[in-house]
């Protein structure tokens, strides 16, 4: 199938098209198929969607049956059967056991419209209009998300001055230590410029900032901070929940308990638009339809999502995600850390990022890996990380068959600089 | 099955819950049922998403097809074969007829999206930061549409003031010709306080705002004063277009052609998340990826969107409507508009408003007709419009068995009124 | 002397010497003299600074005296001996006299601080962030009173949007009533857009804005729905109070009671730089220093202050406005107004502006008024409004002779219009 | 005299006179007479108006003799002979012997007025709206000065939130290297979440901070920054320009040459309200009346202010600041520095700071002085810093007299802490 309609009506907005300039027809589980009959290993996953592969069987026969029910399809905030069995399933297999106590609340399918969600709970709890977000994070392209958002590339496209945002520096640009320190003075010195902020939003692991995991001590560290000042604390789970990182909740390594969570992409189970905003109960002060949407009762997301907490608990896909991540971090240290022009390699569960330091390389390396199959993002400063993000069900074999081509494509990368 | 899951669990936010407060579990054409056995005639229809009815056994199939066939579900902005017909059709089925030459943007799947996808443009082709827009206009929750979103409820929950927008008094506060030379002193008084703004943002029937249709010729002034200016006119056809009022999109009445157009609800085709950005194939200036979003490819969504085109197409439903616009009109006009209490009557195509001038008889009426089995929002100044809204292919009798309904609640909640 | 050195090293933004090129030296009573020995009436009077003219000899003689004693020039906010009398006089000889009942706060030496101070106090006492001003209104030039005045040219300096103002339609665009009801409906309008303001901020005549009256009914109308919504009105009396319009405050011709106003130029007496904001008691809800300025305890302005208080009482100057007034009025509605192409005179006490429709006209009339030795300012739409502005103690005689030079003028303008 | 009046009738925002609870007469040279007949030295110097002490006789003389000539008062931004005069003077005696080469602007008369013009001036010419400024600067009380001015309390009245300012760590936080570094890291690194600003504002000492020195390799290494990426330097002088750190700009020590500089204070020559920006020549885009204000030609104070420039050529101020310099820092640091308690003694020319650590200590301390009969300030963190300001010309015995109350002082506030 020609490329030609694209080209001709869509708009030049399009991006991933460029770096996978092919049609795509079908996929299932790993492996994606196009028109011209090729086959791509996946490890970009829909940007963190697709955490049970393509068309999981178990979440699809789920969809047909209710498609074939006629079960109510678009409810918005309506009662449904779905979204009741959603809920209880929700709170009592996957909050109840790891100790959580959160409200639900359906917002725009969208993550960015669960983070718009998130701030506009947060000040209004507040009383205050300033929040803090992290260098290097990432939470949506509307505008009170972009706000939070730091790339340029994203951020130029707003028009006009975002604000009542602060950015503190990362815990990798100049320490842990330096970044807590940096974000408790900002409260207490007098003469900072800052007022005291409504919320802290963060990601446990910066996915598009370059797959920086922030540790457990840190997190912790800025929880102890939140909590002493009064701070809410909104953990921005859309890309790193969903058992990407090994536990469901990307928090649960740090044992802390955010005051809100923005919850999306995977959480629709199989590619399907959802989004939740969780949090303590005691904060629920919304008025009814204060903040809403017209796809927030999509039922077929909804099913979906159940489909996929069931396919969490019932494959143990956390213990799969610990499995698999031996086998990438073993790889990537092994073979491709050591490659001479890497930079760092670091990842926690099925999150990795090859560091090359430059757009160019990391360009290069993308491009190679495509020719030779496999799906991979770019990420982070300059573009320049490989981002690898397989599905947590990945067979093994696929999944070694993937790092290969890594190896094969950041080799060729720097083959290509060394030659030139 | 129980309410309590809900109550217990879910945000206070929820809202049409309140309004009918059942358990709804599966619908077909113009009904809704309930978990009781309840059957609800449906003049609401997902606020606007549903004009084809629930679950069009047409859509139905092709969903249930694509399903099946393991059709890739979530690709974001790569390119697909679904992705690729659907454009096709709708540049050559839907707006080369028309006359109408515009490119596509798949923003996120949500009318806010949308929204915030075309202010961006707007003010990126333009340099400008400021905004146009309705009193009484709704354009979304999040934060850049939501500065143009006008009752009071929604930017209450800003948190944040709302900024770099104006708002124009409607047509039926002043009259219309008042409300273009006010927005032309605006721009022409070097004293009026506002900067020439990037764009006007209208919808040609204010569907929140309690059914205001504006005049053919009053859009038709307003495309001249923003041609005038150089400023660029966005139509927000997000509620009121994919034929709810009588032709595809709801400005063709005035033979007017908008700069940029946002679309969603409806285009999905069954109820499914989406929407679109179109605009003058001369304004894409976008960067690749400058505005993204990750379900802004969700296949199905697209499957859906191209099947419901089909059957506007197919059914003739601009046709249907207007068959059914005239049932409406003569019923409202004389059942209805004749009750005495009821202010005023007004609508096009089939979304139609009975203004009962307080919030008080409105909720009563609402009430009567949740009671008698029909599904009805409200809106409007005070919420003191009931908005008939039903699917464009409503069965005839269905129709006129709901609006009997709509008839037998205003005279209840008039008459509760007169007999205090 | 040569104006070399203005052109050579003075910033570009310099503007009044364009309109009078010339330098001067020397001035008192209504006459300016300048380097060529030329002599000038003055009808702009320091932009309303210098109210009892140049250099009047009773504050002069306060002035030297103070400066021959070394009394404390600079105190900030500490308490001196003038201060303490400016006060005393202020309170029971102009305030209380008038059922005025006001805190003094001593502002920045600017009308502008002024202004911002008052945009503070009523954020800070309502909770509100808005802030409702005429379209015409100009109350300064730093960001918070920039956001008020509503003319391009001042606008477009800001280089940021301005927000947190709505600006409601004057009286004089589309009539009193409707100026009134426009204001009540967009508070009491669920779908308006806007939110309750903090403060309504309005000149009783409009200055800059082309000398528009705003009439005693009006401001009762303003007043009456202020207090019915819990807005604080704000009066900004900088440029016409101090006996301009014929009575000290300006307001008092319509019986209201501002919250807040807002006073500075004559104040300074002797076109001394001061600024004070009035409000009343109850509202002093400052903490120390919360709003400060290094010159506002400028003792010599707070000297010629007090000084010209003296004046104003014991030469009786608000008579003797509404005896010059009188004077000009006539001449006006009999010498200029009948003259073809003149679009209107209006006025009240000595604050007089000859519409003359066009940049261009007024241009012409400015400069002709500038050879035949009258200096005269320019204000409103296009600048095409002669700004009359006489000192209030003007010999009856210059100001007939001024009057004359106006005429003149306005007939040489029009005659070079039509003779083309 | 009684303080009564001012209980009464003043705001509650009165700061200095809680400091220094009695009421000024006169004043000379250093020291300061109330109406109990008490005198006091300065070290406070209208926070850092008066350079040239208490109404200096040549100053005096030139004042009484403009007066007394009947010189025009009040001219807005018309010629005079003064201006003329001043200008002159100040290119050809003051710029060009140190190589710079300014157009100079008139601004409203006070600081904060001068660093809204250059904000906008900054923002026009680079097309851009953020800005940054450093933690602990003080820049100014109105909006848009504000947004620059760190301490909590200022801030705090504003209403609104502060936009379009990012804050720098200051170079006393984490070192100059540091802060350079952060500065850069802010404009290279992609997803720094700040926009490239228009402009730096910096006081190359922060008085009101807390008198903190910068240094001039670091002042050297901020221009560097700014010249390589494009953002323009703005040196706010307002306080410690004119002499007070030992040249006439404070940033001559570090051999630059920013683009623009703000003006005030001492500029006043005799505490007479004045504000000037300074700027390269090719920056002059100014419109006309662009930025204005009617107090922008006050007379007076550009008489003041030429005889202050040459007080400081005549009487050789520079070289009397070094030769106080020297006293007081060898003073403070035998004296004060090892008082055990104080945390740091700092500074540089006649502005110098004593750390105590807490509020407590240094309310005491000031308290002490009083009572001894010293005016001194407070300043920084917790308003914990005494911030020691002579006059530049104070005679030697009376500095010492001072110094000997400061250590007097601080001794007393220390024992009574270490009594306690």
């Amino acid at each position: 199938m020609s490329q030609e309609v694209f080209e001709k009506y869509e708009s030049n907005v399009r991006s991933y098209s460029r770096t996978f300039p092919t049609v795509f027809t079908w996929a299932k589980g790993s492996l994606l198929h196009d028109t011209a009959g090729r086959e791509f290993i996946d490890f970009f996953n829909g940007a963190g969607a697709l955490n049970y592969g393509h068309n999981p069987d178990y979440i699809k026969a789920k969809l047909a049956a209710y498609l074939e029910s006629d079960g109510i399809m678009h409810a918005l905030d309506m009662y449904t059967v779905p979204k009741a069995e959603f809920i209880e399933y929700f709170e009592t297999k996957i909050l109840a056991p790891r100790g959580l106590d959160y409200k639900i609340m359906f917002t725009g399918p969208t993550g960015t419209n669960a983070i718009e969600a998130g701030l506009k709970l947060a000040r209004k709890i507040t009383g205050r209009t300033g929040v803090f977000a992290f260098q290097g994070g990432y939470h949506g392209m509307t505008l009170g998300a972009l706000a939070l958002t730091t790339d340029a590339g994203s951020r130029a496209g707003a028009g006009v001055p975002l604000g009542n945002v602060t950015h503190l520096p990362a815990p990798y640009q100049y320490g842990e230590e330096f970044a807590l320190t940096y974000f408790e003075d900002l409260i207490t010195y007098d003469h900072s410029g800052v007022e005291l902020p409504a919320a802290l939003v963060v990601e446990t692991v910066q996915a598009e900032g370059g797959v920086h995991v922030f540790s457990a001590a840190f997190l912790q560290g800025l929880e102890r901070i939140c909590k002493q000042y009064g701070i809410l604390l909104l953990v921005d789970d859309i890309q790193v929940g969903c058992a990407r990182t090994g536990r469901f909740f990307s928090f649960e390594r740090a044992g802390i308990h955010p005051d809100i969570v923005a919850v999306s992409k995977s959480i629709g189970g199989y590619g399907m638009p959802l989004a939740l905003l969780l949090f303590r109960p005691d904060m629920d002060i919304w008025k009814p339809g204060e903040h809403n949407g017209t796809f927030r009762g999509n039922q077929l997301s909804i099913v979906a999502a159940k489909a996929g907490l069931e396919v969490l608990l019932q494959d143990r896909v956390e213990a799969g995600v610990a499995e698999r991540e031996a086998i990438v971090r073993d790889f990537l240290l092994q073979e491709v850390a050591n490659i001479p022009g890497v930079k760092e390699v670091r990842g926690i569960g099925l999150i990795w990022g090859v560091d090359l330091g430059s757009d160019a390389l990391a360009g290069a390396a993308s491009k190679a890996a495509y020719q030779a199959g496999l799906i991979m993002e770019r990420a982070g400063r300059d573009n320049s990380v490989l981002k690898i993000m397989p599905s947590l069900v990945i067979p093994l074999d696929t999944l070694r068959q993937g790092l290969e081509i890594v190896a094969h494509s950041v080799n060729t990368a720097l083959a290509g600089v060394s030659s030139v």
